[in-house]
């Protein structure tokens, strides 16, 4: 039986994974554990346990011969996953930040918003997205 | 010799340790081993064994039957860490994210914010308290 407490570093794991998976489906409509290998830059037999340990779960599935792909589950956990980078992402970059630093930024807060957090992230971003008059007066404060 | 690479975590198991060390000593005029053993919640030896390796890096020194003390370098980062540490949790805050969940995402996300980041958040803070009136049109736009 699996242990029902997850420690915040497998959560971090398991969450890069249905990431990695849902957008390698998405560019090339086929997963292998190779091409998560890669992607993660994580060696094959780490994703091969990975891997078993996320079907066991529920979260991914295999095909014969055609790979693997995600169960509705996971899929619903990759693109809330996928959202969030994306959320974080555009507020930082919105505030003039480069996209290397935004990017490796992201990659290291991603995992420790709050949901709350995240929506009020979100919203903030939108609302500069809508003003973008004070959005300017913002990155010129910035710059003083 | 102390290898010159350092992890990621292993950089975020120093600030917390530079942090508490600072903290308890402000609170306290005095730090022992036991008191960063119960700040941290981090067993004695595990204390006792970073603190030997925060001495001979430099980042604080033992004074005989008065604790230890960070040097001017150790303070420095602490001070740092500490601003790095008021900075996000006041930003997360004035979005109105709840005490507690600010304080959780603050710990989590620290650790991986870069210094450009950083500085443009600290920005926006400052910002958002010059122009209440912004503010309250976020907030406002936040609860719709």
């Amino acid at each position: 039986m699996a242990t029902v407490v997850q420690s915040k570093k497998d959560i971090s794991r398991l969450e890069d994974y249905l990431e990695a998976i849902y957008n390698l489906n998405e560019e090339k409509g086929y997963v292998s554990a190779a091409d998560i290998s890669e992607r993660l830059a994580v060696k094959p037999p780490t994703v091969s346990n990975m891997v078993r340990n996320l079907a066991d779960k529920g979260y991914l599935e295999h095909r014969r011969y055609r790979g693997m792909r995600l169960t509705p589950l996971g899929e619903r956990i990759a693109r809330s996953v996928i959202k969030r980078h994306r959320v974080i992402s555009e507020l930082i970059s919105m505030l003039g930040v480069d996209d290397q630093t935004a990017y490796i930024d992201t990659e290291g807060i991603e995992h420790h918003v709050h949901p709350s957090t995240l929506r009020r992230f979100e919203k903030l971003a939108e609302y500069l997205r809508d003003n973008p008059q004070t959005l300017k007066a913002i990155r010129e404060f910035m710059e003083e």
